[in-house]
């Protein structure tokens, strides 16, 4: 079986910096892997030219004339940018020559441009972006985390079918349980979309365990492996998590170097506390999935470093193994026929 | 002036083993204070004798028969509860013969009473609930927190107003900025709502600074003093904020006490620990009020215990003192009458 990954080689505030030295570590450790870097030449061909002979026939360039800018509206980039990295990975993708592709540039741009060349699969009305975070029972995956600004409850449904079968590829389990992300867990919370989206969900083969909260994100009182919500909701609670761990962090590193005893607590602390930052690296978490697509495509985030980036190529390497786009168009198409049916 | 604050001694997971200490220790603390404890006399009076004394003058016991359970629907509290510890306090507000009320009880049955009780403020079309959180610049304020599933944008806009004059008398400053919540910074994010209500913050005489977005309300770029979102959106931000910490509090337990080394850093270390725990300790965040009624009603955490339900007691002392409700129906009023001259 291939296992084909484009990579948009510009994209991202660290561009090469971070996608090169992540795409040849990747290479390294798997050697099913083929990579493709897309990127203006002139610049890749040079920090490449050991790799392409020590990978020979594992890694290959693609010339791309264009970028487009972290800041670029997406229907401009969309429109001028024909040739830039991110629209020639994601081309590659259509035209079968990679089975993925994974980007750290513009979400925005990104996800138009995928839609765009890649198309929706039928019987999803709106794509959605899925993640995964560090929760007290192991990870939770998220979404949708800002693909839509509002939802209705066919589209937080489908979402649903779609995350499950991202979960069952990442985490290796069956079943997934369900949660939809609600302000409370009694029947009468939340508004219109959630109470009609929570019906679906109900009724549906999907391993439902009703509405869940906010904390359960991280650190709820049971597991649940896939939450679902609006892209509003969803990336204000992501970045509001954010928020929150840099806070604390910030706070650590504050107290921590006050003062010369602080810093010798800090010496000795050291392997404890290098322990809890690698628990909850956020580049550890790095990787979003665009579902709805009729292709693979992993956002990474924009400021991720060579190791950041290397856990999105893993996300796009096991999803791709796992044949996540071909299993979520058959739990889609078996959900709507299941639907008409009822 | 005075200063007479009424407790819903019987509320929360806690009731009087939490509510009797943080009262005495106010009474303790502020000489111009004065409380009035309100539940039943024959669970109370015993605990409060010796108080009683102590406090002869400022201290004043308020039978009420019934409890409002932490589980109970809001409708059936107000239909069958009128004698309960809560709705008792709140009533001591409408007969100002109190200045404010506490309570760490049902948040949507005490919601919904002292809607009922107090009535609204004319012009406020919906309550709201702001409270203060940890950020790396100080604090921030944030509504709301859940007292609506959605609002308009003329009910954000209210948010915004009634908000600032909280911040105003809390933080001791003339002119809060107003951030909006959003899922991104530019002009063309975010749903309709917030949208439209961008446009009226814009136009209105409030330090209206823009977009932010859910890592600011711990740790944006820079200093927010005032965040404003609907009430879904609040509830699974501030819910979110809550499970990271506690995730991150837990991985820092579990990483300290892993090993015999581990345990000794942590001893090294405790004077750090302890101080990070303060700075991020939720119960010196605690009391959230409710905005937008005639009278004032603080919440307390469920949860909290007796450090935690002193915070709230302060809360309500702050926001009698700076004449909170009274500077929020002009502010309404002012606000009203400039938008209907132009």
């Amino acid at each position: 079986m291939s296992l084909i990954i484009s990579i948009d080689a510009m994209g991202g505030d660290h561009g090469p910096d971070s996608t090169i030295p992540a795409s040849l570590d990747c290479l390294r450790e798997n050697p099913d892997l083929q990579l493709i870097l897309v990127g203006n030449e002139q610049i890749l061909a040079p920090l490449l030219e050991h790799a392409l002979v020590e990978f020979s026939g594992r890694l290959s360039l693609q010339h791309a004339s264009q970028c487009v800018a972290m800041d670029e509206s997406p229907s401009k980039a969309l429109r001028n940018k024909k040739d830039s990295s991110m629209r020639v990975a994601i081309n590659l993708v259509r035209e079968g020559k990679a089975d993925a592709c994974v980007s750290a540039g513009n979400t925005g741009a990104l996800m138009a441009t995928a839609r765009f060349v890649l198309k929706m699969i039928p019987g999803i009305d709106r794509p959605a972006i899925i993640s995964s975070m560090p929760s007290i029972f192991g990870h939770t995956h998220v979404l949708d985390l800002g693909a839509n600004v509002d939802s209705p409850a066919a589209s937080l449904f489908q979402f649903a079918v779609m995350g499950a079968e991202v979960v069952k590829a990442l985490e290796n389990i069956s079943d997934p349980t369900v949660g939809l992300l609600n302000i409370g867990e009694e029947e009468t919370k939340g508004n219109e979309q959630v109470k009609a989206a929570a019906k679906l969900l109900e009724n549906s083969k999907l391993n439902y365990i009703g509405y869940v909260e906010g904390n359960s994100l991280n650190a709820g009182d049971e597991k649940v492996d896939l939450i679902v919500c609006d892209g509003f909701v969803g990336n204000i609670a992501l970045k509001s998590i954010e928020g929150a761990a840099k806070m604390i962090t910030s706070v650590m590193k504050e107290s921590f170097s006050s003062s010369l005893f602080t810093k010798v607590a800090a010496l000795i602390s050291y392997p404890v506390l290098k322990a809890i930052k690698n628990r909850i690296d956020p580049r550890l978490y790095n990787g979003a999935s665009f579902l709805g697509l009729k292709g693979l495509v992993i956002k990474s985030h924009g400021g991720a470093d060579a190791l950041a980036f290397k856990t999105a190529i893993h996300v796009a390497e096991i999803e791709v193994e796992k044949n996540v786009i071909q299993k979520i168009s058959e739990q889609v198409e078996h959900a709507l026929s299941r639907r008409e049916n009822t």
